[in-house]
Parts: C-alpha cells; sequence; structure tokens
C-alpha cells in the first residue's frame, strides 16, 4: 500500500501545495503586522515558520509515514500551527471497528491539512481549518473551517460565513445547510451550553464510490481551501491594527481557556491522538499560547 | 434518605472544620505574604476567601443536597479552591453500574472536601487534596494528596511524602505502599509519558463493613486532612519568599498545561463531572489561572 494511485497522489500534492500558499500568506501578514505592539515573547523580527518533519511507525511496526508540523510564533500570530501529513498502514483492531470500511480490512491511507491559529490582537478570531483524504476499503473526503472570536465581529462573522455558503452552493446545495448545521452541532461545548466559536461548515463521509465522486469531492475540498485563503487572511487585515485594552485580553485568554476544554475534553482527533499514541507535538499544537481560567 | 445517620453527620462536620481550618490557615498564610510583589491581577490586600453557595437538584428530580465552593486569589495563593459538599439521590442507571453497592440499589450519599491551589511562587508547588466518604448500599472512605511543583525541591517532596507515610503507617503497614503506588499510578499522564505530579497518596473504597471499621477508617482519613496541614502551609513558608525569574514563571505556566490536559483528558471526577453536567464551576475550580501552551 506504499504505492499511492492517482487519487492518492494528486491529494497529498493538493494538501502540500495549500499549506505553501497558506503558510507564505501567514508570513505575509506577519511583515504587515511588523509595527504592531509586541506581547511578552514575541520575536523581535516579523514571525517565520518552523518546520518540524515526524515519522511515524504503524501499529504493524512498519513505517507508517508521518508529516510536517509548521509553527509561527510572530505578532500578529501569537501561535499558528499548520500541519500537512500522510499516513498509511492498519488500524489497530479496536479502532477499525470505528472507522468506515475499515471493520473487514484494517489498511488505511490518510493525507491532509490541519491549522489552528491563535492571535495576539483579541478583535482577530482564531480559526481552525482542516482538510484530509481517507482511503480504507472505501474513500472519502473530510474537513471544515470554522472562526473562533472572543470579541465577535458580527460583521467578520457574516464575511466568513457567507463566503463558505458560496463555496458549498458552487458544488452542491445541500451541502451548506448540512455542513454548517454538523459544525455547530460538532463544536458545541455542552458543560457550558455554548458553542465553542461562531460557526463554519464541517463535512465527512463525503464518499468516492461512483465515476466523477472524486473529482466533485476533491473540487469541492479544494474550494475550501481557496475559500479559507479569501477570508481568513482578510479579516486579519481588517483587524490586526484595531486597538485593544488588558480587558479585551482578559477576555481573549478566558476565551481560550473554554477553547483548550473543547479541544481536551470533547474533540476526537485531539482524544484519539493522545489516547493512542500519536505524535503528541502535533496533536497538542492546537492548544492556545496561554489561556486563563481565573 | 435526607435523615442522615450518625455516621453520615460525623463525616460531614469533619470535612467542614476540616474547611474552616485549611481556609483560616491559608488566609494567614496571605498575611504573611503581605509584602511579596503581586502578579497581574493580584489583589492590593491579602487575599480572602469568598465563599458561593450551591445546591443540586437529583435525577430523580428532588432537592439533591449541595455545598459550598471557596475560592481565593491572592499574593501567595494566585487562585486556590477549598470545596465542600454532601449530596444524595439516585445515581442515573448507566453510572449506577460503576459504583460499587449501587447496582441494585442506586440511592446514594456523599460528602467530602476538595482542594486544589495554584500558587503564584514557581517554587512553591502546587497541591490537590480531597477526601470523602461515600454510601450506597456500601460505605467507603476515599481521598488523596498530592503534591504538583513546576520546579520540583527534592527537600520538600521528601518532607510531604515522608509525612504521608508516617500518617499511613500508623494506621496500617499495608496503607502506603499501596496508595503511594496508587498515587503514581493515578496521576500518570500516559500521552506526555510522566507523571502529573511527584506522588503523595491516593485510597478509595476503604470499606466500612465490620464493627471498628468506620471508626479505624474515619481515623485515617482525619489523619491525612491532619498531615495536609502539618506539612503543605509549612512548605508554603519554606519557599514563597524565594526570588523567582521570568524563566520560572514559564517554567510554572508550562507545567501547568500539563497539569490542565491531565484533569480535563483523564481525571475521572472531572470528565465524568463535566460530561453530566456537575456544577461546572467547582468542577472547573481545579484548573489553573493561567496556563500556557507554547
Amino acid at each position: 500500500m506504499t504505492q499511492f494511485d492517482q487519487q492518492q497522489l494528486a491529494a497529498e500534492a493538493w494538501f502540500r501545495s495549500l499549506r505553501d500558499r497558506i503558510t507564505a500568506e501567514f508570513e505575509t501578514l506577519e511583515d504587515e503586522g511588523e509595527s504592531l505592539p509586541a506581547l511578552t515573547n514575541a520575536p523581535a523580527a516579523p514571525g517565520r515558520f518552523v518546520y518540524t518533519p515526524w515519522e511515524r511507525t504503524d501499529h504493524s511496526g512498519a513505517p507508517g509515514g508521518g508529516g510536517t508540523m509548521g509553527v509561527m510564533k510572530g505578532r500578529v500570530f501569537e501561535k499558528v500551527g499548520v500541519n500537512i501529513s500522510t499516513v498509511h498502514g492498519q488500524f489497530n483492531p479496536e479502532f477499525a471497528k470505528s472507522i468506515p470500511g475499515a471493520d473487514q480490512d484494517p489498511r488505511f491511507f490518510a493525507t491532509g491539512i490541519s491549522l489552528v491559529a491563535h492571535m495576539a490582537n483579541p478583535h482577530v478570531p482564531a480559526v481552525h481549518m482542516n482538510t484530509r483524504f481517507l482511503v480504507t476499503s472505501k474513500r472519502w473526503f473530510g474537513g471544515g473551517a470554522d472562526l473562533n472570536p472572543a470579541l465577535p465581529h458580527e460583521e467578520d462573522t457574516a464575511f466568513f460565513k457567507q463566503a463558505f455558503e458560496q463555496a458549498c452552493d458552487r458544488h452542491d446545495p445541500a451541502h451548506w445547510p448540512k455542513f454548517s448545521a454538523w459544525c455547530d452541532e460538532y463544536f458545541y461545548v455542552p458543560h457550558r451550553k455554548r458553542m465553542r466559536g461562531v460557526g463554519g461548515i464541517f463535512y465527512d463521509w463525503l464518499n468516492v464510490e461512483k465515476e466523477g465522486d472524486f473529482d466533485r469531492n476533491f473540487d469541492f475540498t479544494r474550494d475550501v481551501g481557496e475559500t479559507f485563503l479569501t477570508t481568513f487572511p482578510a479579516i486579519v487585515r481588517r483587524r490586526m491594527g484595531l486597538p485593544w485594552t488588558e480587558e479585551d485580553r482578559l477576555a481573549l485568554l478566558r476565551y481560550r481557556g473554554l477553547y483548550a476544554e473543547f479541544n481536551l475534553v470533547y474533540d476526537r482527533g485531539t482524544t484519539f491522538g493522545l489516547k493512542t499514541g500519536g505524535n503528541i507535538d502535533a496533536i497538542l499544537m492546537s492548544l492556545p499560547p496561554e489561556a486563563r481560567w481565573d
């Protein structure tokens, strides 16, 4: 299974090129924010991504692929992680039961990009984006993007959601109603009786079965990445220069407590990764650089 | 079951009096630390406990007891919570399966004290202490105390553990080997491949079955409280005036990230409370006032 087919290679190449474009754009934002006041621990020069490759050994003991973690700490981005990974092997028997198409044959392949940005200015929302292509005895795309402001600006929320609504509508009129509701449901924090963020989209099991399914769903997944690139950086530019107070910063740090709670208590990817020995640094990349529970 | 018997009343009264003595001692420490440099957000005057009573409605819809949350934010104690609670009612059927003696009869009574202290000076360890008396169709005591230093001082660790070893030995020679090992095992953080703290004791299901069991195990549980009072404040006095650097503070905040990870991902009490609608503020009292993942 280490001989990848055209679909696998195409998906992997896309996620890598999307990573390159996003990190370049984020470094440009750091350059634009050069004159902003620096937080404690912020670097003197504009932030730059530091890349750390990692490899994994499969459950079976064989080489199982790996990925590259990219982390930048700067003045605009207090901490942002942009990870790509392409992993393959065999699911362990217990986990295989919970994965479509893996109950009979535990072999799998997964490639994707995962991004979480925690921003220095409390007026700039945090953001999460992830898209992936999975192959077991079935094949499917999944992913999503959602906005997580500590101090919500309705204009930003509307702009972000409208762009994703339009992206969805370009592919299937059923996508937006389904995927925006799925986002609201997935990122709900029961013990706080509220959503983690203000919404976006979440999708999974976008199957590749019939002729044309791969192209159609790959097109949609690429559009999610393109829409991220046309929306989030624009929101950052709009808000990164706004003045903020110590009270705003405290509101941000307390909001990040909620963000950490969701990721550590409920997020399927995080808890699965932590409990099954995944790459800790890549998994915990999503946690905020600083948070308060006071 | 709202008519409590002598054992229930005696246990509740002990936990309340222990709370009173601990909070008085902690406020004395705040007075002694009046001239220490203040962190951002620390009060101008020495910290004092603020008490918030709460009540719960049982699963069955009936009144189900409640508790008092006590929180102090000061110069010595960056954030400390000391909670007592006495609750009763019926476990919901799903949970009842996991509790000794509740599978046939879901009625329960629980009274206890729970304490977590996060300290301002990185040289002073954080500490956790909890003791409780449970009644289902069985009765038992449980609890523990463990030390959580960001910058461990071997002398403090040895002093703390030796005192608990001696306390255990006063009651049963089997206690210390069993309860110290249980602590090391319970507070292990698998994804970090390390213990949360440096140890202490953890015990549970110390049953009240035969004549004399209640008195013997209640004596031991009281001794755990007394040992906490003779050890932790002494460690605080020894370290609270030590100078510390920004690097020390960062080490403390990063260590607290690990502490939050353990409590949100693994701690049975926290995750159970969060997922079943307990008193959120009392449950999350254990989370650090400030933490970093950077």
